[in-house]
Parts: C-alpha cells; sequence; structure tokens
C-alpha cells in the first residue's frame, strides 16, 4: 500500500511518522512539499520512503492508495478542487482541516470520479509548526473526527479501510458526525478555548506574569503560542458559530462576574460546585 | 528542628511530604487536624512523628520551630487571632493563604509577641482535596511568593530560614512582593483563570463535549474541578481585584470577537501574532 501525504508540516509529518510507525514493512509512504528541507529531513531520516516537488503532485497522485491533504483549509480546498481527477481508481483522499462548511458545501466541485473522499480531522497537535514539530505521538489515545455526510457514505468498505489506518496512528475514538455538527463542536473545544488563552495573554500586561505563576494560567494559555495565519483562517471561516460560542461564554462570565461582586457566597457556591461536577463527568467521558 | 502543620490537606500534607523528604534525619514533624483518619494515615506512612487534635493545639505550638498555617483564609485569620501567644519563643510562623488582603490589614491581632510571623503563598496544588492527594512532586520547579511588609520584615533571619526551608521543599523561585501586589498578580494568574475556567465549564452545555476535544479544552478548564467551599471564600476575598481583571478579559475578549465578526483578516492576525510572541517571552520567564 502506497501512503501519500500533501504538506510534511506539523500535522502532515506527524502522520507519516504514526503510518511509518505502524505500517507492513511493504508499505511505501510518499510526501509532497514545497519546502525541500523538510522532505530531505523526511527522507533521510526514514520517515517517507519517496519525496515529490509541487511539480511533481500529479505522478505521486497517480500512485497513491491513500492520500492525507495536510494542508490549511483554503488551500485543501484549491487542491481538491484541481486535482479531482488525478487520483489513482480506487484512492482513500482526506484531508485534517479544522473547519468543514466550505468543503462540505463545495463536494460536487471536488468529489473525485474515481476514488473516494472521506473529510476528517485529527484532534491533536502541538505549539510549534513545521516537519521538525511533528511527532506521532502527539496522536496516542486522542479524538479523531470522520466527516458522515447527511445522505451516508459513498462507499463503506473505504471508510473502514481508513478506520483501520486512524487507529493504527493511535488514536482511540473515532467520531462520525456531519459537517455543521463538527463545525459547532470544533467551534466550542477548540476555537473558544484558543480564542479565551489569546484574550488571557493580552490581557495580562504584565510579561514578567508567570512569576506568579502556580500553573494555572500557563496550562490555560499554552495554546495561545498560536499559528496566526492558520487560525486567522480558522476562526474567520467559522465565525458564526464561533461567535455564538463567544457570545454564551461571555454570559457565563458575566454571571460568575455579579455573583463575586454581589457577594452572593450561596449563589457562587452552588454554581462552582455544579461546575465542579459537571468537569468530573467530562472526565469520565 | 521541629516542623508543625496545622491542617493536613493536600497543601498542608504536601507540605509535610516534601519536609520529610529533604529535612535531616533528627528534624520531626508535627501536624494538627480534625479528621482522625488524615492524621493516622501521616503518621503511619512516617511522613510525621507526631499527631494533635485540635484540643491538643497549645501543646503542639509550644514545640514548634517552624509552623505552617494550611487553612482557609478565614480560619487561617481566625487562628492567628486566637494562637498569636500561644508559639515557642523564636519560632517561624507561616501560612499558605490565597489571599493576603485581610491578614494584612489584621497585622495588629496577629502579631505573635514572642515569634515572627511571615506570610507566604505556595503556589502549586492539585484538583483534588485531602491528605490522600497531596504529593510533595507538587512543589517541584514551582513558585513561593513571600509577604514583605511596605515596612520591611520584622526579622531578616527569619526570612533567611524559611526561605532554606522553601528551597529544600523543591521550589525554585521566590518573590517577595507586598500584599495589595500579591493580591492582584494573584487575582490575575490563578483567581481569573478559575473563573475563565468555570465560565468554559458552565458554557459547555454537552456533557459528551470532550469526544470532540484535542486537548485544548480539557486542558483549559481541568482546574474547573474547583474546590467550591474554598474559591469562593478566595474569589469573595479578592473581588475588587478579581473583578478588575475580569472586566479588562471581557474588553480583550470583545475586541477579538468584534475582529472575527468583522471579518478583519489583518487584524485579527497581527493580534494573534501579538499573543504569540508574548506568550512565548512568557514561556521564557
Amino acid at each position: 500500500m502506497i501512503f501519500a501525504i500533501v504538506g510534511l508540516g506539523i500535522m502532515g509529518g506527524s502522520i507519516a511518522k504514526a503510518i511509518r510507525s505502524s505500517a507492513d514493512a511493504n508499505d511505501k509512504i510518499y510526501a509532497l512539499d514545497k519546502n525541500n528541507e523538510s522532505l530531505y529531513a523526511a527522507l533521510t531520516s526514514g520517515i517517507i520512503d519517496k519525496a515529490f516537488t509541487p511539480s511533481e503532485t500529479d505522478k505521486m497522485l497517480s500512485e497513491a492508495d491513500m492520500l492525507f491533504v495536510c494542508l490549511y483549509p483554503a488551500a485543501t480546498l484549491e487542491f481538491l478542487k484541481q486535482h479531482k481527477n488525478d487520483y489513482k481508481d480506487g484512492a482513500i483522499i482526506t484531508d485534517i482541516s479544522g473547519v468543514k462548511h466550505e468543503l462540505s458545501v463545495s463536494m460536487e466541485e471536488i468529489r473525485p470520479a474515481n476514488a473516494h473522499l472521506i473529510l476528517g480531522h485529527p484532534m491533536a497537535g502541538g505549539e510549534k509548526e513545521g516537519f521538525a514539530a511533528s511527532k506521532g505521538e502527539y496522536f496516542l489515545n486522542h479524538n479523531y473526527i470522520l466527516i458522515k455526510p447527511k445522505e451516508g457514505y459513498e462507499d463503506e468498505a473505504a471508510v473502514k479501510k481508513l478506520r483501520t489506518i486512524i487507529k493504527k496512528m493511535g488514536f482511540t475514538r473515532i467520531t462520525e458526525v456531519d459537517a455543521d455538527t463538527h463545525d459547532n463542536k470544533i467551534g466550542f473545544t477548540s476555537q473558544l478555548c484558543h480564542v479565551v488563552a489569546s484574550a488571557m495573554v493580552e490581557s495580562a500586561g504584565d510579561p514578567e506574569i508567570t512569576s506568579f505563576g502556580g500553573g494555572s494560567f500557563e496550562d490555560l494559555t499554552r495554546i495561545a503560542m498560536i499559528n496566526a495565519p492558520l487560525w486567522t483562517e480558522l476562526f474567520l471561516a467559522n465565525r458564526e458559530k464561533l461567535v455564538a460560542h463567544i457570545e454564551n461564554f461571555e454570559a457565563q462570565l458575566n454571571n460568575l462576574k455579579n455573583l463575586i461582586e454581589t457577594q452572593d457566597a450561596n449563589g457562587l457556591q452552588s454554581l462552582l460546585a455544579d461546575v465542579r461536577s459537571k468537569r468530573i463527568q467530562m472526565q469520565k467521558n
């Protein structure tokens, strides 16, 4: 089996590494990137078997049995549009884009004639960018979301094959939802968290503030070492759902502020007890 | 040297364990708690050498060379008021209270006649409560804050002794500030984070939301497994400073929301780039 990765950054690189460490000896991993350094590093370390430059895209696509498109969201859409007729017969094509609306409403323009496109989202990553920061271990015990179209999957056997590879990469829970549900849930668990962490860092004022930290601020804002171009794209692509989540959060924050301001000890304590039991319940899920 | 701990919960227990693992063989550790189970567990595991019930408080205090009062803030104030004349001559008395205003304005009522009171705040802890959850390892590479009165310390030699023990417990950075600065900084790094994490959990709605998590939501809200009575007391004791921090955060959040709502890609990207560089700078401090 030939795996191929388009975009060998932190995510594409981590996928290559996770596949390498779990693949059969006969399997091959190909990768395409505009950055020759990343390709060279991946090739010489044995993570990939063959490197392709952008001008060799068609050649790589014609051989790949399973293709991971690991580009930013707008570039992913563009790539899928442009290459819908370039895949090997029966290949499985998937992506890692953090917002699915645009891809899902563009399905007519990106659906391959002779291959299977299944949209997906590995829920893992690190604070840094690039192949050098990639690690297969990011995926261990993490979640993977597959986008199941409202009308059902076009080919169940292809989904089954992809699920097998995802499990082999170390992911433990695969959730299947439609694009709208994905964007709504991710708008909360991922995007709102990045917005909140960013607002927290901006409101810090003092760069020496961490000498007063006990771990809470550090944990909460680690994700604020944010990839600005990527997250700008993600936030804007999901802006309606994200803004609704921000406003819901603002209402809860305001409620807490009022309880503190009015010194409502009973109300505050019972709210915090509710927070605690909800969060402990989430820990178990 | 005889160390004594009042309140053998997660913090008192962790202090006992950290001292035990770094103390001289001749040093003794005493502890007082109303919970006999905690005392028994600490005694039988060799963490403490002698256990005292509340009715034996005076006996313990008369022998202790260094006393850690590890109670909730209001109980700490009460304890220090009540026992200001009960310490051994020259003893060092310290606390772990997360807000210092009330203690610092009550100094006349709590300052011992024959011993040295130095207010302090170990910046570490875990999500759980009680002696069973205590660990000396919580303190490794963490921050400790000592409250330096505006008029200076009453006894520098006592501060030096306390600093030596703090370092032995594993803390790597000791910051000395006045009570007002402490409460303001902690209102941000610790309390605002707990408020934000709590608002985030309350706005989640869906207890199954973690199946869509990639780590951000989990890291951000871990501290929301909050001890409701303790944090109610802390939030209310520092309410003016905390509310100001919440409002400052709300303004930053609102700014981000506006950039997203108006699709200001340039403004958003440049703000996120600023967030990233500020957060990376904080990592270094």
